[in-house]
């Protein structure tokens, strides 16, 4: 019998199709690559990108100078501009604004065919270090709502240069999904005085089936209601509620439980497209939606980071109503995970 | 300046990347294809196919024979089960029910490289009554809150035969996507006294500039914060709240309707896959959701029919956000569609 599960954050049930119960190996491979040829990203090509914000480097070198470890430049193509005022406006029923907003590009190692799981920890780190860094930066900006953190891997996941890199999008709004997750968190701890993932956490501790890795500071599991096979959350164990802050002390420890579920991943899935995504609250400077809205909100949020392989095609079906057809149960997906021998 | 606009149905934010400006050709045909070789869907095979719930037959052929224009069998490998109770239950934070439901196949046609764009209207007229017939079949069973009706075209839009066809899913729930739509159109009439709908519909046709066709009837266009490029909204002119109910007069101005953006949908992008989805009210017959939600549907919800076709892909960025990147405005997207010489 297929079941139905509801996701207490997102409030949207999911169809998990038991019966079809699709396996690793049930998963083909998408064959789609990306172009070859010259890279901008690669180390010794820095004048082919816009000049960089940021880096990480080994030696005294100069910016746009090779010798860095992890670089931060303008996206050429920004889906954003950084420079002008909002320049809200209604028009009728409508609403429109001035699509303000940042566009970068994490170049994560000066290694064209690195792939994330196989970097160093220190490497990993120095990412996540960066991350931090752009995050906290960004957030200074008034004008910006949110700050996305996110990567494609592959083509299937809508990656159109294979050189290991994240982006950054600030935006002057709040996304809908994650407003909704800021909703549900914010509802629950007004109800009940505890955080709704900290509770989730709690609960999947103890059942322990969809739990894939844990420690003492990170646990990766796959949600009850997970939407799509083998999806992926992955959160600091104790309370916390923005990645801009995140310790020093944590970085590595975060390093750590990445490089493990995506080792698992590329291994179990045979380097399968995903796309990773960290949820954090939004720009608390800001304008607020709304009053009290911020009064509790390093209460009741919890940051993490959703992982979505791209196994699935997403049909127009599930964009259209918002309910998915997850083939692959995510008690099973996180079982072929912890069995995977790295 | 690329442009942020506010939908105000699911009350969305949406960037119109205007700059990137890509016109038709600037998206390059999907060449996936689909499997050849015996289809089950085509005349002659009906034994190859679960036995049939409906047809519109051309003579008075029995049923699994030969000599019929569109077929209705249960989907072979369905995501939910006709058979069983819904047996909800409470798993500490989370909700489970059981996979109840109906999903069937809709034949739309014995030829089996029909492209629905290219059949008759005669043809197309008799698909959609059959779409009405299965919706009020299975609005019947109080077991389902909402019948989906909803054509895959084309591998990238998720289709696995390419013979045409429609599927329909009945679920215990209402999606998350029409609860929004649902729940915006309610509020917008307590407030108004008036259609949502009604009201967008009135605004686009005093501007102009997003309709590609409209007539007494019905009315097809580009919404102003379309999520994805040459997105379609297709609605009666007039205020109607069920696909169940729609009149024998209207079938054929729907069909013409629907030929007519199909048609030009596959001349100026090439013949591009495409996802489209009926959007009509909840089954009202079963149990409310909250006292007082079904008074004013009939008043507040206008259906109509959603077209995506899928020329770019939906990166997990978007996915994860509910945030859009659309490449084309829609005005001119209307603009293209418009010119096309049929």
């Amino acid at each position: 019998m297929p079941e139905l599960r509801h996701d207490p954050i997102q409030r949207r049930w999911v169809i998990i199709a038991t019966e079809r119960g699709r396996r690793p190996d049930d998963y083909p491979r998408q064959e789609e690559s990306l172009p070859g040829g010259f890279c901008p990203f690669c180390e010794g090509n820095e004048s082919k990108t816009p000049p960089e914000i940021t880096a990480i480097r080994r030696d005294s070198t100069g910016p746009n100078q090779p010798g860095w470890d992890v670089r931060v430049v303008p996206n050429k193509y920004p889906a954003l501009r950084i420079e002008g005022n909002l320049d809200r406006k209604g028009l009728g029923l409508f609403d429109r604004m001035n699509g303000v907003g940042a566009h970068e590009i994490i170049i994560e190692t000066p290694q064209h065919d690195l792939n994330l799981a196989d970097a160093s920890v220190e490497q990993i780190q120095k990412v996540l270090r960066i991350y931090r860094a752009r995050l906290q930066d960004l957030l200074r900006d008034l004008r910006f709502k949110y700050v996305l953190i996110f990567k494609n891997h592959g083509a299937s996941a809508g990656a159109s240069l294979s050189h290991p890199h994240t982006q950054i999008i600030a935006t002057p709004v709040t996304p809908l999904t994650l407003a909704s997750e800021l909703n549900s968190a914010k509802e629950h701890y007004l109800d009940k005085d505890r955080c709704l993932y900290c509770d989730i956490i709690q609960q999947e501790l103890e059942s322990g089936e969809r739990i894939v890795v844990s420690d003492d500071h990170f646990i990766v599991l796959t949600p009850f209601a997970s939407c799509f096979p083998f999806e992926i959350f992955l959160a600091p164990r104790n309370h916390s509620h923005s990645f801009a802050e995140i310790s020093d002390d944590m970085l590595p420890r975060l390093a750590m439980a990445l490089k493990e579920v995506l080792s698992r991943l590329k291994k179990c899935l045979n380097d399968p497209a995903y796309n990773f995504l960290i949820h954090t609250i939004p720009n608390t400077k800001s304008r607020p939606r709304r009053a009290n809205y911020w009064e509790t909100i390093e209460l009741d949020f919890h940051w993490h980071i959703e992982l979505i392989p791209r196994l699935t095609r997403i049909a127009g079906f599930e964009w259209g109503t918002g309910f998915y057809i997850n083939p692959t149960a995510p008690e099973e997906a996180a079982k072929y995970l912890r069995e995977v021998e790295l």
